[in-house]
C-alpha cells in the first residue's frame, strides 16, 4: 500500500487555506490559498448600494465554494499526489459564522429576491450588531438563574449564535420565517461536500448553548427572550449534533466535480479554527494548555471532568476531543497592542534606525527590551487595551501603565506591554488551576508564537512552565486533515481515534522555552503587584475605567 | 525730576540677566544677560582633572561678578540712562546656592589651596550629593518631634542649606574648619555691593529653616545631628536676618567701578528667583497664587496667617511681602513631562506632520488635542514622572496612565499629561484653602504660561478659576528692580514699600484665561477620579510605585 494523503480545509477571515498532509507523519506535502472574491463586506453588500450599519460583519458563502473549487484541485496538482491517494478531508472555519438557508441548504442570499437584504448572507464572527439582544440575552438567563451560564464563565457574547438569529428576527422577521434553518458555516461546508446535515459539537457547544447532557436552554427560556423564540431550536436549528471525530458522510459526485476528489471520500464533522489546533500540536490530554497567539489569544484546554471555572469563555463536552471536557479562555487583545504601540507610541528616531540596521521595529524593540533585566524598567501595565475577555469578561475595562519616569524608554513600554499580556496569561492558568483544571505544560501556535522568540522566553519565565511550538504555520489546517484522516478511519489507512492520529501527525518545532529561575523569581514579585491592580480596578473596587467611559460618552463632541 | 530707573539682576542657572526698569511704569527699558563661564559643573572643577561625584552641581563666584561687571554696563549704555538716575538696584538668585567663604567674604575656592577641593565651591540648587545628609537630618527630627517640620511640609530637602553644610563638614572637615562663613550666593553678591553682610529672611527661612518668631532650630538638634555641628548656627552663619524689602546698604566706591552704577545707589536685601516673582504681577495680598510654570512649577501664595498646610514646601513670615507669611509649593515635572513625551512617546508621523505644517511637535499636539472634548479621551494619568513634590513631598512616586484603548491616540495622551499636571496644581490649591489659606484667582509666569494658551485654559477650567498672566518675560528680574527702588525709598523717587511699587510697576497680559462652565463641571467629575487614584496611589493604600522601584533596583543589572 503506497502513502495516503489527507487534506485540511481552514476557512479563515479573510481567505480560505488548503493543505495536503501525508498520513503517519503529519509532512506537509502542498498548500494552496484562496482569498474571499468578496471579502469580508462591512460597508456595502454585493450590490455596491446597500450600506451596512456600524459593527457589522458578513461574508458570501459562494466564497467558501471557491475556496474548494480552486485550493483542493491546486494542492492536489501541485502534490502530484492522485485523488484516489486522497483518504479524507476535514474542514474547520471561523465560528460563530452563521448563515440562514432555505430546506435544501441553499443560502437565502442566493435568492434574487433577498439579495438585498443584509440579514440573508453570513454574519461572521465578529459581527457585533447584536449586542442589544446578547445585553437582553444575559440579563434574563440570570434573572432566570439559567445553569448554563456558569458553562460560559457568565456570559453569552454578541458574537454567539442566538443573538445573531435574534437580530435577524427583530429586524428582517420575514427572512427570519423563510429561513428553514440557520447553520454555522462549518457545517454548511460540509453539508456542500457530503449532501448531508450533521452538526458539529464544537460549534454547537462554543457557540450555540448546547451541551452533550443538557442540550440547547429550554423553550421556556427562549420564550422568555421573545415568544417568536420559543421553538427556535426545533424550528430553526437541529437537535442532530455529532462529536468531533466522527465521519460526517462522504464526498459527493457533485462535490467531486467541484473539489477533483474522488467521490466516497471521507469527510469529518465540521471543526473550528482554535479548537482545530488542539490535537495538530499533540495536546489529546488533560495538562496541556495550547494557546493561539495572534491579534488577540485563544487558550484551550483539556479536563477529565467539567469544572466551574470563573470567566472562562466556554467548556463543551467533545468540544475539542472526543471524550474530554474541552475548556476555552482567551484575550481580547495581545498582538493588537503592540501594533497599537508601534503606530502611536513608538518615536521616528526608532523607526529610522530601525531602518538603518535593516530590521523590522518590533526586531529593534525586542532587541533593546531584551538587555533590560526584569524588573528593570519599573513599569506594569494592564493588558486591557481591547477589554478583558478571561477571566473578567468585561469590555469595559481600558489600559493602564504604571511606575513611569523620565527616563522611562520605548523599550520599556514595549516589554511591559509584552509582560503584561503574560500576566493576562498567567491569571488564566491560575484560575483554571485553582478551579480544579490542572495545566503543567503550555504549546503555542500562531504569528507571534513563530516570530518573537524574546517574548515567548517571557510567556515561559512569567508562567513558570515549559512552552513547546507548534511547527506548522498553518495548524488549524493541519489539524482539519488530521480530523479528515480519522474519518477515513484505519481500515482505509487513517485512523481509529484523534489520539492515534495525534500520535503520528502532530509536530512541534524542536526548540523548547524554559523558564529562567532567577527571572520566574523576579516575575513573581512583579506579578504579585499585577493581580492586585488587576483585582483593584477588574473587579469593582475602583470601577474608574468604567466611570472614564461613560464621561467619556457623554462629552464627545459629535 | 527726571524719569527714575532701577535695575534687577536676576541670577539663574546657566546664566545672570540685568533689567533696566523705569520707576512708575515698570516699563523695560534694556536686557542684557551673560552666560556663567564656568556653566554648571557637574563633571569637572575649573583644574579639568579633579572629577565629581554624581549628583554634584557646582557654580563658581568669579561668574556672578562677571555677571555685575557686563550686564549693568550694558543695560545703561543700551538705555542711553545716566548712572544718576538709577536710584537702586535688586538681585535674585536661585536657592539655595551656597558657598563657604573666609572672614573677609572672600569665597575659599578663590584660595590656591583650595582650588581643587571641590567643597571650596559653591553648591548649585540642584546639588543632589546631600540626601543621605538630609535623611539622616529627618529622622532625627522626627524622632525629635522638632516643630519646624510642619513648616516645611514634614521634610527637608537635600537641596536646602543644612544638609549642603553637613555633608561638606563630612567630606572636608579641613575646610568646614576654615570656612569663617556659609552664605546664601544672594546675600554674598550683596555683599559685594554694599560692603556689608546682610541676610535676607527669603533664603534663610526657605532654605535655612529660619523663622521670624523661633530662629533656627536649637544647638541641641545640632548637636543631635552630629556633635561637630552643635554650634554651626553661630560659628558659620548668621542671626542678623532682614525682611524682603529692607535695604541692605549701597554701591561702595569698589562696586561703582566694577558695574557703573553711582556710589551710594540703594541695593535692597537679596531675595530668591521664584520668590521676587510674586510683586512683580501685582500680588501683594492674600487669595491670590502665582505659578511659575517651566520644567516644573512653583506656587507662591501669601496668607495673614500662619497656618498648617500639608505637604508645602515652607511657609514663611516676610519671606515674600513684609507683613505676610509666604507660602510655596510645587510640582516636580510639569514641561519635564511634556518633554518626556515629545521625545519619548510621538510618533515619527506627527513629526513629519509638523514640519509640513511648519509648526512645533507641541503646536501640533495642541492643535490636534484641543479639537477633543473634556473627558473625550477617556485617559487620566497621574502626574509623577518626576515623583510628587506637593502635596506628597514623594520622591519616589512615578507615572501613571489609566483608559488606554487600541483607539486611543497621542494627541489624546498629550492632553491627559497636561491634565494631569492641571489636576496636581488642583490638589495643591484645595489642600491650601482646607487649611484656611484662600486662593480665588491665579496668575502665572514662565515659559509655558506665555507660550501655551491652551495649557492655560485647560488649568483654568481644571481649577475653576481666572488665570493672568505676567507681562514680563523676566519676571524676576523686575521683580528685583522693584525691591531696588523700594530700598531707594520714595525719597529718592522709589517706594516707601513693595506694595506701592506694585502698584505701578507690576505688569499683567491684557488676556484672561477665563473657565468655561461645561468644561468645569466636566472637569470636576474627571478631578473627582484623579483624586481617588491619587489617594490610592499617594496615601499608602497601594504602595506598588514603591515596591517596584525596590524590584527595579534590585533586578537592574550593573
Amino acid at each position: 500500500m503506497g502513502k495516503k494523503f489527507t487534506i485540511g480545509v481552514d476557512f479563515g477571515t479573510q481567505s480560505g487555506r488548503a493543505v495536503l498532509v501525508e498520513v503517519g507523519t503529519g509532512r506537509e506535502v502542498a498548500t494552496a490559498v484562496k482569498e474571499y472574491s468578496h471579502g469580508v463586506m462591512d460597508e456595502y453588500l454585493p450590490d455596491g448600494t446597500t450600506r451596512l450599519e456600524h459593527d457589522w460583519a458578513l461574508q458570501h458563502p459562494q466564497d467558501y465554494l471557491e475556496v474548494l473549487a480552486e485550493t483542493i484541485p491546486a494542492v492536489l496538482n501541485e502534490s502530484k499526489v492522485g485523488a484516489e491517494n486522497v483518504i479524507g478531508i476535514g474542514i474547520d472555519f471561523t465560528a460563530c459564522t452563521l448563515l440562514p438557508v432555505d430546506a435544501e441548504g441553499t443560502p437565502l442570499c442566493m435568492y434574487e429576491e433577498y439579495k438585498s437584504n443584509p440579514h440573508a448572507y453570513v454574519k461572521l464572527w465578529k459581527h457585533h450588531a447584536a449586542q442589544e439582544e446578547a445585553n437582553k440575552l444575559n440579563v434574563i438567563a440570570q434573572e432566570r438563574g439559567e445553569e448554563f451560564l456558569e458553562r460560559y464563565g457568565g456570559k453569552i457574547s454578541s458574537e454567539w449564535l442566538f443573538p445573531k438569529i435574534w437580530q435577524t428576527l427583530n429586524e428582517a422577521p420575514e427572512l427570519y420565517q423563510r429561513a428553514a434553518k440557520f447553520i454555522e458555516a462549518t457545517d454548511w461546508v460540509v453539508m456542500q461536500l457530503t449532501g448531508q446535515e450533521k452538526r458539529s459539537s464544537c460549534a454547537a457547544g462554543y457557540k450555540a448553548i448546547w451541551s452533550k447532557q443538557k442540550g440547547y436552554p429550554s423553550n421556556e427560556f427562549f420564550k422568555a427572550l421573545d415568544p417568536r423564540l420559543e421553538n427556535v431550536v426545533g424550528d430553526k436549528l437541529s437537535r442532530d449534533i455529532y462529536p468531533i471525530g466522527t465521519k460526517a458522510g462522504e464526498v459527493t459526485e457533485k462535490a467531486a466535480q467541484l473539489t477533483g476528489l474522488k467521490p466516497g471520500t471521507a469527510v469529518a464533522v465540521g471543526n473550528v479554527d482554535a479548537h482545530v489546533s488542539v490535537p495538530a500540536v499533540g495536546i489529546v490530554d488533560e495538562g496541556k494548555m495550547l494557546m493561539i497567539m495572534g491579534t488577540s489569544t485563544c487558550h484551550m484546554v483539556l479536563g477529565r471532568e467539567e469544572r466551574k471555572v470563573p470567566g472562562i469563555c466556554g467548556v463543551v463536552e467533545d468540544g475539542i476531543i472526543p471524550g474530554f471536557f474541552g475548556y476555552e479562555a482567551g484575550q481580547c487583545c495581545v498582538g493588537d497592542h503592540f501594533e497599537w504601540y508601534i503606530n502611536n507610541g513608538v518615536p521616528g528616531s526608532y523607526y529610522k534606525e530601525a531602518e538603518a540596521k535593516d530590521i523590522s521595529i518590533h526586531d529593534l524593540l525586542s532587541q533593546k527590551a531584551k538587555k533590560l533585566a526584569v524588573g528593570e524598567s519599573g513599569l506594569i501595565a494592564l493588558d486591557w487595551w481591547n477589554g478583558n475577555r478571561s477571566v473578567l469578561i468585561d469590555a469595559d475595562l481600558t489600559g493602564m501603565i504604571i511606575g513611569c519616569t523620565l527616563l522611562t524608554k520605548p523599550e520599556e513600554i514595549y516589554r511591559a506591554l509584552i509582560e503584561a499580556t503574560a500576566y493576562g496569561t498567567r491569571m488564566i492558568i491560575d484560575t483554571f488551576e485553582e478551579s480544579g483544571v490542572p495545566i503543567k505544560e503550555l504549546y503555542a501556535a500562531g504569528g507571534i508564537a513563530h516570530k518573537n522568540p524574546f517574548l515567548m522566553q517571557i510567556y515561559a519565565d512569567v508562567t513558570n512552565r515549559e512552552i513547546r511550538i507548534s511547527a506548522s504555520s498553518q495548524t488549524p489546517a493541519l489539524g482539519s486533515a488530521m480530523f479528515g484522516a480519522v474519518a477515513a478511519g484505519k481500515g482505509r489507512g487513517g485512523y481509529d481515534s484523534i489520539v492515534d492520529a495525534a500520535k503520528e501527525m502532530a509536530r512541534l518545532k524542536d526548540i523548547v522555552y524554559r523558564p529562567i529561575p532567577k527571572n520566574v523569581e523576579a516575575y513573581n514579585k512583579l506579578y504579585a503587584e499585577y493581580k492586585i491592580l488587576h483585582d483593584y480596578f477588574g473587579r469593582g473596587v475602583n470601577d474608574v475605567m468604567k466611570r472614564l467611559k461613560v464621561i467619556k460618552k457623554q462629552e464627545s463632541k459629535e
